[in-house]
């Protein structure tokens, strides 16, 4: 008889389990159980159909039920997990029970509400599904001012593109620095100056105290620092696990707030690892490839990751989730803003004082059309262990982002970077890389502090 | 009183050492001996130059004499060294004689001239510095016809180059695949369409034997499968090292050719290293990091990055140059063809049977506006170890070439590049980066063979 595997959720996590599963046996009865109307789509795409440059939000949509029934795979929409029962081994919805041999919890994330007044208005979006995305669009015909409640990456993004609507734009940051979680204030301060160019107005240092209304619907942002009137506001400040339903069931969360796993993804009650349930996706914590301490993952490409080792071990294979460094690249505009490892501040959180060094280049040889400034910061440690690295230019950010993402996870030092051999082809690079260049800064081969050295141009 | 720092050779070798030395000490005269008239140019620049996407050959020339008489570096133009005499410690030239306390011999490589009839023939080219460049630039004017003996990548890009200048282009190539000695014949076949759908001709597994003449102008090749008529010919069937001025002087050469030296770069005389005579750039023999065995490079970036390392020792640091794995990247028309580490051939031509993966992926999201395919092929060893990587598409390749350089450095396995962790945002990548897909299939997680599995498509 097949065994039955529920899957509670159908994002980047969820959906990858069911259908690794699948590619690989038939011996199993497959429920993919979600409380929203969209599946199978890209979240990480929302930015760009606001902004125009993907048509339609249908475009982020890859596959339909359709789809997953040919391949015996039976997504439930519209269904809401309300509670899991671990010794009977049945997950409880609005749409009656669905009992399971293997469970695989991947509940995602859900938007931090904040105890302020007036957050639940007309006009207040908290954009982190397809479903609020359309909503948001709906909201924005009618809006000429925009307010966006903070500057993290995903909160930019939405800015850009609603400047590309051509809304006026306000962005309210409470932290002195803009996209603070990621970057240090020499890089943002470049993401900063980008986005003042672009037209967006960004109020840092700032806190929301309230929202007031006209007609039912928000009309302005009561700040620290005064009143500001807009159509409409988003809020992106931050997500917090989706962890209620497991929690409810006794299934442990850790210091971050995610559900705990062993390296397997099993999650873990009353102390003890449980053989059939798996967590995965943004509702988990994880391990920091950096501090080796729990923390918590915002990326879709890590969600996949955790899916795919959650899919080898219920297939039977023993397969370990490796501590994390979370390389991430933003988008905004034509700007690419990228990030690997931790930042100075986060280091310095987890008790590392780092040691840092900038270099500029060019992101093609100095007589090829549009070459682009590319600006590279790494950090190490006291060891000159690679912990961090920000990148950011108009292009070539990905590939190094990749590149540093290896070396931190396997923590090669300063002294190994210099030494790396890059490619070179006057279209695309330089002879040698402004990345070696930052570490030869670092252990102090190369002195000068934001120039190349001469002898090091492209003169190849 | 100061030493004597005299280089023999101003290119991406030479220089570097000169103006390195500079950066951190007035304790040397420094001069720099060169038989050619132009120096500090991008040679890779040149095809770009005539392809005419760069203006004017004067834009891949950086500094002139002046600027390096500025820093107390002297410049020797159109001075031929005759001799060393490493007793005396003398280099003797046309235009007099060097004493030197410290030598470097950084003379590069010379174009091979096959010995058939016809090969100095007016109209005849062998293109390896700027002043060829500029001759070649003169006979194109009166060309229709160009045929290019040598399907290497420098072949490959000139070829482009003429088709962009519309003249008729036909490239003969010994062996039955292009680019050979560094791609394998399923991936070469990638670039040999693009040629062909460009309109070139390519003519392989074909011998060329002669050439006639007209009126004292080269007119046909004769080759083993017949005769074609030509304006023009480009040979580029690749360079030597130039070490005879050397090797006279009882410096050692190698198997491959190149001179030998320490690891830090000292040259080898009477079986023993010598403490005060160094050797940079591509007349020299490196180790190979996959093969451990000596080989040559091609590459300027490898160059330069010897310079530093001679400079370094110069400077009285001990530093070590690393086997090299030659990350390297080719750009014809809008096509990246990126190479590192061994090919299937040269594996071969090593001992080591190779294991093979390829997967194709696309650069950006599914629904992402103008996204290209990217075609990943990695090998391993027995033992699963990277030996080698060749990827193609129009955008994308550098990074990847660049992060597979640093993994098959340091000797990573399949396994580990597996479990990599890249970075994802849909304008620049998929959420499962193709280079893990080809990882995948080799260590046999991932299955199919051509395409990417489905639950790692770009739903994110």
């Amino acid at each position: 008889m097949r065994k039955r595997l529920v899957v509670i959720g159908a994002g980047p996590a969820g959906l990858p389990v069911a259908s690794q599963v699948r590619k690989e046996t038939d011996q199993f009865d497959i429920d993919v159980i979600t409380d929203r109307q969209y599946f199978s789509y890209s979240p990480c795409g929302i930015p760009f159909v606001i902004s125009g440059m993907i048509k339609s939000f249908d475009n982020l949509i890859m596959r339909g039920k359709k789809h997953y029934e040919d391949m015996d795979i039976f997504v439930h929409t519209n269904t809401l997990a309300e509670s899991i029962d671990t010794d009977k081994q049945i997950v409880n919805t609005n749409r009656g029970s669905f009992p399971y041999d293997v469970l695989v919890i991947a509940t995602g994330v859900k938007p931090f509400v904040p105890p302020i007044r007036g957050v639940d208005l007309k006009g207040v979006y908290f954009m982190y599904s397809l479903e609020e995305a359309i909503e948001l669009e709906r909201g924005l015909k009618d809006s000429n001012t925009v307010t966006i409640v903070g500057a993290g990456a995903i909160g930019l993004e939405m800015a850009y593109a609603f400047r590309k609507r051509h809304k006026d734009v306000i962005v309210i940051e409470r932290s002195p620095h803009i996209m603070g979680s990621i970057l240090d204030p020499d890089m943002s301060s470049i993401v900063e100056d980008y986005l003042l160019s672009s037209g967006i107005t960004i109020i840092k240092d700032t806190e929301v105290t309230a929202f007031e209304s006209e007609n039912g619907k928000v009309s302005a942002v009561i700040t620290s620092k005064g009143k500001i009137k807009t159509d409409m506001v988003l809020m992106s400040i931050g997500v917090r696990p989706n962890v209620e339903l497991a929690a409810e069931a006794g299934i442990e969360r850790g210091v971050t707030g995610g559900l705990v796993t062993d390296s397997s993804l099993r999650v873990r009650k009353n102390g003890r690892f449980m053989s059939n349930i798996y967590a995965c996706g943004n509702c988990i914590e994880v391990i920091g490839g950096v501090t080796f301490r729990p923390t918590l993952s915002g990326l879709g490409s890590t969600a996949v990751r955790q899916a795919l080792t959650v899919a080898e071990n219920i297939l039977g294979t023993n397969t370990v989730f490796n501590p994390i460094v979370s390389p991430g690249v933003s988008i905004i505009g034509d700007l690419e803003i990228g990030a690997v490892g931790v930042n100075s501040k986060r280091a310095i959180e987890n008790g590392i004082i780092p040691k840092e060094s900038i270099a500029k280049g060019l992101t093609r040889a100095r007589y090829f059309p549009k070459g682009e400034i590319i600006t590279v910061k790494i950090l190490v440690d006291k060891n000159y262990r690679l912990i961090g690295s920000q990148i950011i230019s108009k292009e070539g950010v990905k590939g190094r982002i990749d590149s540093l993402s290896f070396m931190i996870s396997r923590g090669v030092t300063a002294h190994q970077l210099a030494l790396i051999e890059t490619s070179y082809v006057p279209p695309v690079s330089s002879v040698i890389d402004p990345i070696t260049i930052a570490a030869r800064k670092l252990i102090g081969i190369t002195r000068d502090k934001f120039t190349m050295p001469e002898s090091m141009d492209n003169s190849t």
